[in-house]
């Protein structure tokens, strides 16, 4: 398939890269700083442009992949060429393509990616959602070039897709740094967390989190939640994260109040 | 070494194959339940024993791997044979064995165990305490037999570890958990998630949290975290969550607020 990126940020990076990978031609790489085009386009084989008047109208997609108030206006100047148009977004509905054009969609890979680290692609989720039943074929097939793990998730489904990749992504990787302020302050280096919040995100890949949860809060252990607390009274924050966290893992459980 | 084993839960089970691998002897295994005994004892080729008053005195280190309240007591019954003593507890210190006997320790994993799954215990984090530096000594050849990661940590410091894992391991799990009712209730699984959690944990194996925080927080995205907040109105927990953890991303990262 020939495909045209808009943008030059992780995802588009990676998304390229993958397609590139998976055998297809990227026609071109659109930024507005022709720098970051010509980095990703060197990488991919394709044309780097910086100005939407340059757009080669010989292609077969326009993959959208920027900051989500720019998708609109992106998607507003492209509709014309009469391509299949997606974006990656998974807090932008497909209603916003689709004032402009019909044949339009979603591919939104459902995955922190970072430029600096490597990743297996056909292991990101991508969730596919299509105007018409031609599109989402179309999508499904390009997606199965790229994944192996290829979802049909609809606008409502994607936004909460989104909010839950904030508990399960964005909130844990803060509790790590917290963790590592309460290692820093008594001498110790964040290293020794590592295997543990590896082991934690390998245990859910088998098992649901319900199932292998550990900690004093899942045995109701009051005599260590109430010395925790009291180590954190210089912490307020955390003192508060760690409460109501702690109240919300009991409450799950439904376990009795147990002392030591 | 001669090892005898105090305890048949998770971590006395992964420890004591841990040993056992490393080319130690376990001589008995102890447990107040005959069968749990007998069953991790079979695996060691141990003596299941479940009355101190069966205890073999030929050995050199007891490592009791109990609940927190039961290590006193136990230490008190076998400090008559004057062997090193151990505890494997995060939450306890070194004092409640020196109650009883000088030849005291501790012998902590900074790791979560599962019975179900298997893990690589070199590169498990031990902590050593020792009572004195001859103790201390013991402690660190023996850990260094089964592991590539061992630390010299006090009492101090090590309750301080064991408060940190609780926001770096039970914590998380219970955002992966609230990830995945936040996914039912729009009828998708859990495993859409799976990857992500991954991948977030592997991103801090090679950097420090603070370096790979992604999300509308550290964005300070405005117009998405009133989305998710918004969406949250039928989960005051999970809304409270959020905004608390959201705010602490904002403070941490110093952004100005951006509207989309």
């Amino acid at each position: 398939m020939r495909i045209t990126i808009i943008g030059s940020g992780n995802v588009a990076t990676h998304m390229a890269a993958a397609f590139k990978n998976a055998g297809h031609r990227i026609v071109q790489v659109y930024s507005r700083d022709i720098q970051h085009a010509s980095l990703l386009a060197y990488h991919v084989g394709a044309e780097a442009i910086d100005s939407l008047v340059q757009i080669n109208p010989e292609t077969d997609i326009f993959v959208i992949s920027v900051k989500d108030d720019a998708i609109g206006g992106l998607t507003k100047a492209l509709a014309r060429y009469e391509k299949t148009i997606v974006h990656t977004s998974g807090a932008t509905r497909l209603d916003v393509l689709l004032t402009y054009t019909d044949k339009a969609g979603v591919f939104y890979p459902l995955q922190t990616f970072s430029k600096t680290k490597e990743l297996d692609f056909r292991t990101v989720p991508l969730c596919i959602e299509g105007a018409d039943k031609l599109i989402e074929k179309q999508l499904t097939e390009l997606a199965q070039t790229v994944s192996n793990n290829v979802y049909k998730v609809d606008s409502n489904q994607r936004r909460v897709l989104h909010l839950a990749a904030v508990f399960a992504c964005n909130f844990p990787n803060y509790l790590y740094s917290a963790a590592q302020h309460l290692l820093a302050a008594s001498g110790m280096q964040f290293e020794m967390l590592r295997p543990l919040i590896l082991e934690t995100a390998e245990k859910v890949q088998t098992n649901l989190p319900e199932q292998v949860q550990t900690g004093p809060a899942v045995r109701n252990d009051e005599d260590t939640m109430q010395a925790h607390i009291h180590m954190l009274e210089n912490e307020p924050e955390l003192k508060q994260i760690y409460r109501l966290l702690s109240q919300e893992i009991i409450k799950n459980n439904n376990a009795e109040p147990r002392h030591g």
